[in-house]
């Protein structure tokens, strides 16, 4: 039995993933393929758990590092209880934001550096993605679909956050090419989904064959 | 002002960590001393909330890395939030478990290595214990102390864990002599409470004196 394939799904605030990720559920629908669908942080009961409390916003004095902690826990647990087991059975595996996710935001946005990704080695165990869709927008027009008011103080702080992670993916995308799928999330969610479409025919072409 | 001292207490169950510890309380009120007494896993509201979740027993699929990701988790809350601000504000600290107890159990009674003192590098960030008390115990001592009955194969599981857990120590006090207290618990309780209470009359010498 051939393991199954492993899709993470990244991209910044407004830029389109979780339409995209119900497109990419339909895909594998359409096409009588089967995949689990899962997210971080969570995934697990336990990661869930991990999620609530990262997400509670009565926990607001925690420190950056607990943050990137928990998160790394919750992958721990994500990876080794759910990721590795399907992806053993031959089954695929689509996962909404993955370590990326936290060397970008953790690492480069709250600026934790490299602790981050060693951290984060341990928790993924060589457990990486077989493909990552990264959704690439420039954060200033992600943030203007959200909200387009004049920008105060700590709206300034966040683009300057949201800038700093964004300039994490691309580094990131730098250092691993052949894993990342870069798709301009410029254009219009119809032109995003057939450009990601295309992208799972080639990926699933033997299969889709097959079925 | 002085910075504060911080002392934490290792041992092995069953070692009569908790009694001397009430001990130690007593030492610093009979003094007029001050000092916080604090715990880890726990320590602060998120340590507490991440210790629940350690110690639920509905998390039981929780994996070992997981669970040493929740423990640095709730150390570095707790260094950053409480063991750095009161040991600056000039006040001891008294901590019931530390750094140690990650690598002792996690690190070597869970088999999980070197990454434990990675993970927890970060979390202490430089904020070590000046003292260590390490309540010197053979674990098949300590285990008879809590239960004499045949051992079953779970039971010399639990030997073989908790033989690895005290040879973790034990590595641990020749890796950092100048910082280990190794005081023998095989001694009555009166004893052990007579040789802290010496060390502890060593350590606050000045202050005493001046109390």
């Amino acid at each position: 039995m051939n393991r199954g394939i492993f899709i993470s799904i990244e991209g910044s605030d407004g830029s389109g993933k979780s339409t995209q990720l119900s497109y990419i559920r339909e895909y594998f629908q359409n096409n009588g393929m089967d995949a689990v669908f899962t997210r971080e942080p969570g995934g697990t009961a336990i990661g869930e758990k991990i999620r609530a409390m990262i997400l509670d916003p009565e926990n607001e004095e925690m420190c950056p590092l607990t943050e990137a902690m928990l998160y790394a826990a919750s992958r721990a647990q994500h990876v080794r209880q759910l990721i590795i087991p399907t992806l053993e059975s031959g089954r695929h595996v689509v996962c909404d934001r993955f370590v990326d996710s936290s060397i970008a935001y953790q690492g480069y946005g709250r600026e934790l550096g490299d602790c981050v990704a060693v951290i984060n080695g341990f928790a993924v165990d060589r457990c990486m993605p077989d493909y990552t869709f990264f959704l690439d927008l420039d954060p200033a027009v992600g943030r203007g679909r959200i909200k387009s008011a004049d920008f105060d103080r700590l709206e300034k702080e966040k683009m300057t956050f949201h800038q700093r992670v964004y300039d994490g993916y691309v580094k990131l995308i730098g250092e691993d090419s052949g894993r990342f799928i870069r798709i301009d999330a410029s254009k219009s969610v119809e032109e995003v989904r057939r450009e990601i479409y295309a992208h799972l025919d080639r990926i699933f072409s033997g299969e889709r064959r097959d079925g």
